[in-house]
């Protein structure tokens, strides 16, 4: 939609610039966008990359499926409205996150190059950095850590993506890690080296 | 409701605990939840907390109408059902804040006390604050800083709390501001002294 539907509103100016925020936490805010498929490690990596952060003063955060469907996105489902709505949803609010001075780290499947790149579209420059969780089907599905390709492959789980429903692959996201072929320590360093080459874990 | 919509979910167990997070930080995640008239300042506080707190170290952010109705309320109204929506999902994210570790104070009328107590509901105990932000009636339509009741008397906006739809007082707030009778340092001082007591602004 082009335009909210509350009216009265004007945007308040905060006495906090992002500026001085950067200043007094010490590293920008910015969403690191994981996108891959299910089972590619999105959500360790994500928890891996939060705890190291966090362990050295960045203030870190994950949103995932266990956090987010289960209380903000518990009234959607799996319908493709619903998963754009989801996924629209948790991109509002990475980008409050990302205000905030956060680095917040998105685990979601995310399917869709549309609704990613809605979602880079409602920040600044800068503030969304998209990165592949690269494991490939077979690697997923040899894994299958939750049984859910068995399921999938069984028919008992509707557009499961990868099986049923396709996986956009991101045609150029500011980063790729091959979760396929390194353990997740190898991808958090990874993961944590850019940050650092962009100047996102410093304030100056 | 009672259920989520989303199968095939299970709580994922993060790497960090709250308690890991709160020695990180060196501050404790809440929610201060103000309520109160249009017009009884709780904008300006919530804003003024968050300056004061970000310059000592404590990460604090404030959610309000002007980053949230835009961004992920977007698609919301001020029909009953919608601002009851409005409400719980502003409670669901503050309850995100919260559990990353910040101070997360959000600035909304919320008039109704079963919409409050809804959101304390959803958190942890002590997790959630009630702050009263108690200026009177008389006060905020003398100030009518934005001209609303001006509008809402001459009947040009519909259910204006306070005018023409009812406002709830919190019967048992944790902490009540008498915004109409100090100014805003002053109150923001009350308010840092109270989480300063409860110890929410250490790690011990």
């Amino acid at each position: 939609m082009s335009q909210p539907k509350a009216s009265n509103l004007t945007f308040h100016i905060g006495e906090l610039s992002r500026e001085a925020r950067t200043r007094a936490h010490g590293h920008r805010g910015v969403t690191l966008w994981l996108t891959g498929l299910s089972g590619s490690g999105k959500s360790t990596l994500s928890h891996r990359v939060e705890r190291l952060l966090t362990e050295r003063g960045v203030f870190a955060y994950v949103l995932d499926g266990d956090n987010v469907r289960h209380g903000l996105n518990r009234d959607l489902g799996f319908a493709p409205e619903d998963r754009t709505e989801n996924i629209r949803r948790v991109g509002q609010v990475a980008k409050l996150f990302t205000d905030a001075g956060a680095v917040v780290l998105t685990a979601f499947i995310s399917p869709y190059r549309e609704d990613r790149a809605s979602v880079r579209a409602t920040m600044p420059e800068g503030d969304f950095l998209e990165v592949h969780v690269a494991a490939g089907l077979d690697v997923c599905e040899t894994r299958d850590v939750k049984g859910l390709y068995k399921k999938a492959r069984a028919g008992e789980i509707p557009d499961f993506t990868g099986i049923s429903a396709p996986y956009e692959e991101p045609e150029a996201p500011e980063l790729r890690v091959d979760t396929g072929s390194q353990d997740v320590d190898a991808s958090a360093r990874e993961v944590i080296a850019y940050l650092e080459a962009q100047g996102y874990l410093s304030a100056g």
